[in-house]
C-alpha cells in the first residue's frame, strides 16, 4: 500500500518532455536519446519533487489577528465571541468579499507557499456555508491556478461549521449541505473532493455520514477533519468510506489507526494547528508508523487556528513537536501528500510519467530542509518542466 | 526604567536627515521646515523601527542537521556524541573555516533576518574557544556590516563551552579566557560586550564572575546565558554586575527577577531554543511583567539548539508559547532589544535623534506581525534613511 520511502540518488538527473518526467535516476543511466535536450544544471544541488500542501483553507477573507491579540491580553473565548470573533467573523468576511477580492487576498498566502517550492495546493471551502458563497470560494480557489504556475485541488467543506442563519439546527443544515449544496457544487465541477468537520463543536459522525453518502453517489472522494479535540471515531468513519485522508487525528485510537491502514486512508498531520491552539495531546505517530498508515504533513492554513504559510516550517514542527523522522517529514509533503489528494500517479515523486514539478535546494543534505526554522533555501522551482 | 510601550500613530510621518530621524509623529504636526524633502510614500502602511535581533550565534560554520536527523531516528545523546556531534562539532568546523568562509556561510542567515526588516544584529563568538579563532569569529561578524546595510554588535563569548584541548579543566580555561583572551580581544576592539554560559554543563557562577570582573576592568558591558536548564542564580549574578541582559531564564526565580528589575537588566527571552530542545519549563514572563523587568525577544540563532532565522516567527513563539502580548512581542524586537544591547539612545524607537532604520509593512494592524506564522509582510526596509 505504502509508497516507497524517499531515496537519495547521487549525481542524479531528471529529464522531462512536454511537462512530464521521461527519466529520473543516476545521470550515468540517462538514455542516449535524451542527450542534447535543454538542460538545467543544478550544480550538485538537492532536487526534490515540488512540495504539496494537501490541507489548506487558504481562500479566506480578512484575518483574526485581533482575536489573537485579545486572547493574549487575557480575554476569554466568550469575550472574543461577543466582540464578533471566532469562525463567524471569517464567515461574515468571506460572504462580504467578491470572488476577485478573495483571489486578491489569497494570493500573498499562495505566493508564500510557492516561494518554498510548493507546486500543488489543496484548498477547501467552508467559510461560505451557503451555496453561493461556497461556490464563490471554490471558483476563487480554481482561479488561483490561472494566475500562478501551481496545481490547485479543491475540496467542498460545507459541513465545516454552522451558518448563523441555521440557528443551531444541525440536522437541517446537514440536509441542505447533502441534498442541495453538494449536488450543485458537483454539477458545476467545482470540487475534487468532499470534506467535513467531525467534532462535538461541529458535526456528529451520523451527520458526516449523511454528507459522505451523497458524495459517494456523486462519485466524489471524501476526507475528514477527525479526532482533533476528542475521539468521536472519525478516523474509523473516514476509513469506512475509503477516504483519501483523515486529518488532525490527535485523539485517534488503535481501532482508528487499524481501520485507516486497512483502507489505505492517509493520516494528514497538522502541527501548525496543534502549535497555535496550544493543544497538548499529540497525534499517535508511533501507532501510525507501527500500523503502516501513510502520514502526510500540511499547513492547515486558516485564519482561526493555523495562520501558517510555510511547509518547510510544517516539516520542522512535525519533527520537533511530534518526533516524525526526516524521511517521514519529506515524504509527508511529497509522495504521501500526493496520496492524500489521490494524485499519487501524477506528482509527489521523481518518476517517469509524472509531472516534472521540481524544487531545487541550496542544501547539502535533505535533513537541512527539516532542521532549519524560518529559513528558505530554495534555489529554483520547476513547474511542468520549466 | 522601562521604555514607553509602543504607541500607534495614525497618519504618521517620519522625517530623516543624514541618516537620523529629525521628526516622527502625526503628519499634521510635521514642521514646515521639513517640507519638500525627499519622501517615501508609505501609502498608509504600518511603519515600525527596524527590527533588532539582540542574541545570535549567527557566525558559525556548518550545521547540525545530521545530529537532528540522528536524534529523530532514535539515537541517544551519547550516540550523537560518539558520531562527532554536539557543540564540539561546531568548534571543529569553525576552527577549520577561514574568516572569508565564515562570512560566506553566515550571509544567507543574515540575509534571512534582513529580509524581515532587521537592521541591527548582535553576534556572539564562542565556537572558537581559543584566541585566534574567537578573534576570527568576531572579525567575521564585524565584516558582515561592511557587505550588508546592517549594524552588527559583537559579543565575546569565550566562556561558552570547554575546548577539547582543555581536557575538562574549567578553572584553567576560565583563567585563560579572563587573563589572556579577553584583554587581547578588547585590545583589538573586537567586542562590544562580554557574555558567558552559566550552567552545570558549562561554567559556574564563580567562573563567570571571574570573566565579568575582567570585563569590568576593561570597561566592557556584560550579559549572561542564565538559568536555562537549572537555577544557578545566573540572573541575580548578571544583575549584580549591572549586566545589559540576562538571557534564556527558564528557571529564574523571584529573587533573580527582583535583582534584574533593580539593576535594569533586560530579560532576553529565547523561544526558539525552548521550542527546538523541547524544553517544558517556561521563563517566568508573568513575574517579569509584575516586577517591571523589560523583556526582549531574540532568535538565539545557532546550529545546535536554535537553527532559527526569523524574528517574526520568534515573536509568534513568544506569544504562542509564553503568552507574551502583542505589545510585549513588538517591544521585544525593537526598544527592549535595543536596551539589551545598550543602544537605546540610537535605535529601537521612532524618535528624533535616533538612526532612521525603519521597516514598512503590508499589514492592517501591528498584531498581524505577531499572529502570522511563516509569512513575511515586509514591504520595504529603510536603513539610515534610505
Ligand atoms: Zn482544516
Ligand atoms: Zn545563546
Amino acid at each position: 500500500m505504502a509508497a516507497a520511502a524517499p531515496r537519495l540518488v547521487e549525481k542524479g538527473c531528471v529529464a522531462s518532455r512536454a511537462g512530464r518526467i521521461v527519466f529520473a535516476g543516476p545521470e550515468a543511466d540517462l538514455p542516449a536519446r535524451f542527450d542534447g535536450a535543454a538542460a538545467i544544471d543544478c550544480e550538485g544541488r538537492l532536487v526534490t519533487p515540488g512540495l504539496i500542501d494537501c490541507h489548506t483553507h487558504l481562500v479566506h477573507a480578512g484575518n483574526r489577528a485581533n482575536e489573537f491579540e485579545m486572547r493574549l491580553a487575557g480575554a476569554t473565548y466568550e469575550e472574543v465571541a461577543r466582540a464578533g470573533g471566532g469562525i463567524v467573523s471569517s464567515v461574515k468576511a468571506l460572504r462580504a468579499a467578491s470572488e476577485d477580492e478573495l483571489v486578491r487576498q489569497s494570493l500573498p498566502r499562495l505566493d508564500a507557499l510557492i516561494a518554498e517550492g510548493v507546486t500543488t495546493v489543496e484548498v477547501k471551502s467552508g467559510y461560505g456555508l451557503d451555496l453561493d458563497n461556497e461556490a464563490k470560494s471554490l471558483r476563487a480557489a480554481r482561479r488561483l491556478a490561472t494566475v500562478r504556475d501551481v496545481a490547485i485541488r479543491t475540496t467542498f467543506l460545507g459541513a465545516h461549521a454552522m451558518p448563523p442563519e441555521a440557528r443551531g439546527d444541525k440536522d437541517a443544515y446537514v440536509a441542505k449541505v447533502a441534498d442541495e449544496m453538494l449536488p450543485a457544487i458537483a454539477g458545476q465541477g467545482l470540487a475534487d473532493a468532499v470534506d467535513g468537520f467531525c467534532e462535538g463543536i461541529a458535526f456528529s459522525p451520523e451527520q458526516i455520514a449523511r454528507v459522505f453518502d451523497k458524495a459517494k453517489t456523486l462519485g466524489l472522494p471524501v476526507k475528514l477533519h477527525a479526532d482533533q479535540l476528542s475521539n468521536l471515531h472519525g478516523a474509523a468513519l473516514a476509513a469506512r468510506y475509503g477516504a483519501l485522508s483523515a486529518d488532525h487525528l490527535e485523539y485517534t485510537d488503535e481501532g482508528g489507526a487499524a481501520a485507516m491502514a486497512q483502507a489505505g486512508t492517509v493520516a494528514v498531520i497538522l502541527p501548525g494547528a496543534f502549535y497555535f491552539i496550544r493543544e497538548t495531546r499529540k497525534p499517535p505517530v508511533e501507532l501510525f508508523r507501527e500500523r503502516g498508515v501513510a502520514m502526510a504533513l500540511a499547513t492547515d492554513n486558516n485564519p482561526g487556528t493555523s495562520p501558517l504559510t510555510s511547509l518547510l516550517l510544517t516539516m520542522n514542527m512535525g519533527a520537533t513537536l511530534f518526533g516524525m523522522t526526516v524521511e517521514e517529514c519529506l515524504a509527508g509533503v511529497t509522495c504521501r501528500a500526493a496520496q492524500a489528494l489521490g494524485l499519487q500517479h501524477e506528482v509527489g515523486t521523481l518518476e517517469a510519467g509524472k509531472w516534472a514539478d521540481l524544487a531545487i535546494w541550496d542544501v547539502e543534505s535533505p535533513a537541512e530542509l527539516v532542521y532549519r526554522i524560518g529559513f528558505n533555501p530554495l534555489h529554483r522551482r520547476v513547474w511542468r518542466g520549466k
